[in-house]
């Protein structure tokens, strides 16, 4: 994929919704929520199928987001999916050379082990110096472990993920500060109850419906966000914003 | 409610979108599908409930879309949750004693005849001469007709809408050559798969998530659009749009 440069105005509009740059070490990390969506609210038609939403235009803010960020979280479901590269491709003042270091560091949601390093693209960006290397987060000691590769072991009841344990391991283990979480629907829509976890939100809304037997991202009740703002690209539109603390 | 000016730059984005002034007599009626939906493509919390989603910003541009077409439809379930009254509250160029003449006639989809005129607030807007009486559509002739109301009887298959012969209908008996599409979920579904009906597609997106117990729209298959173009508010954007014409 060759990658536009950004456009101009996305650098502002973006700045108030990235981690600081001087982000306190006592606080829990700064995390972004991040996804592309149909106007229909849709990631993607169906479970396991992988779907283009967004516009050139807008893929290019991925890897902006992706050099503000110390980790890229995701759930295994989407990996096994879509084999992304998870890495930094495009950032206006770094060469492209010196890219890789500025790539977030992958950490997949696998609890049940089902996804492997060796043979994923993820693998290749690594071997070529192009991406960092995974930290996977599981539920109990894998009896074979893959070379390269930190495993963070979580307890989880009853495959609920521990989200205030998740990211302040990963800070204090692992030194990530910033974490963007890509995806999938389940993550996200988690996610988007936490406003104890959740810093800021960022959704593309590409102009097309994929039906109603897409994967959706809809939190199980209603939620108000703050500090909503939009930019408009020529066929999609972005939205970002703030959850609302809850006071309780 | 008390409605602000439009945005000056809403004018001009909407004009390709609306209704032509000159519109040709032997065409089928220009139909605009328009709806306010939450992010995650809510336009409610639950099915009757009445739920507020657009700003104030973008709520004006409802009655200029209003003043621009012939007829404004709505399916009996959405006017028996939210009591509409479907009329023109403001625009640019008329002044307000005169906004009634200018008000589109509400088409109310009630194949069987649960929705009463009388008591309802089309019917104060009516006697008021703020709003025009509507046009009732049901599958049979009624025992008893209210007065003021216009029924047509459109025979439908297993509670299907036959949606050329409706629009054809409305446009050789009572003169409408165009009609905006308000809701609810079922209708718009429908219509958002009839490249042959639907015209332009106006779309506020809020910057709120209703939940997944919300009623959601999303057809019942992938649908690609063209001349997508978005409108940037201070907390919603607005999607304008064409269906993509089937070429079978």
């Amino acid at each position: 994929m060759s990658l536009d440069p950004i456009r101009q105005d996305l650098i502002p509009f973006l700045a108030s919704y990235l981690p600081p740059e001087q982000h306190n070490i006592e606080n829990k990390p700064f995390v972004t929520l991040t996804y592309a969506q149909s106007i229909d609210a849709r990631i993607s038609l169906g479970p396991g199928i992988r779907t283009s939403i967004s516009d050139v235009e807008t893929k290019v803010m991925t890897h902006y987001l992706r050099y503000h960020h110390d980790g890229i979280l995701i759930g295994s479901g989407t990996v096994l999916a879509d084999d992304p590269g998870l890495n930094c491709k495009w950032h206006p003042d770094v060469a492209e050379s010196k890219l890789s270091e500025y790539s977030p560091r992958p950490i997949i949601l696998d609890p049940s082990q089902k996804w492997r390093f060796i043979g994923s693209k993820m693998y290749d960006l690594f071997k070529n110096g192009e991406g960092k290397s995974p930290i996977i987060v599981v539920s109990e000691k894998p009896q074979v472990e893959e070379e390269y590769i930190d495993y963070l072991i979580i307890d989880g009841h009853q495959g609920r993920i521990d989200w205030k344990t998740l990211v302040d391991r990963l800070s204090n283990e692992f030194g990530i500060k910033s974490i963007m979480v890509e995806g999938g629907a389940f993550v996200i829509n988690e996610l988007l109850l936490r406003d104890d976890i959740v810093d800021s939100l960022i959704v593309t809304v590409g102009s097309t419906y994929l039906g109603e037997d897409g994967v959706q991202v809809s939190p199980k009740k209603a939620i108000s966000l703050i500090d909503a703002d939009w930019w408009k690209g020529k066929k999609d539109s972005i939205m970002a914003a703030r959850l609302v603390p809850r006071t309780n």
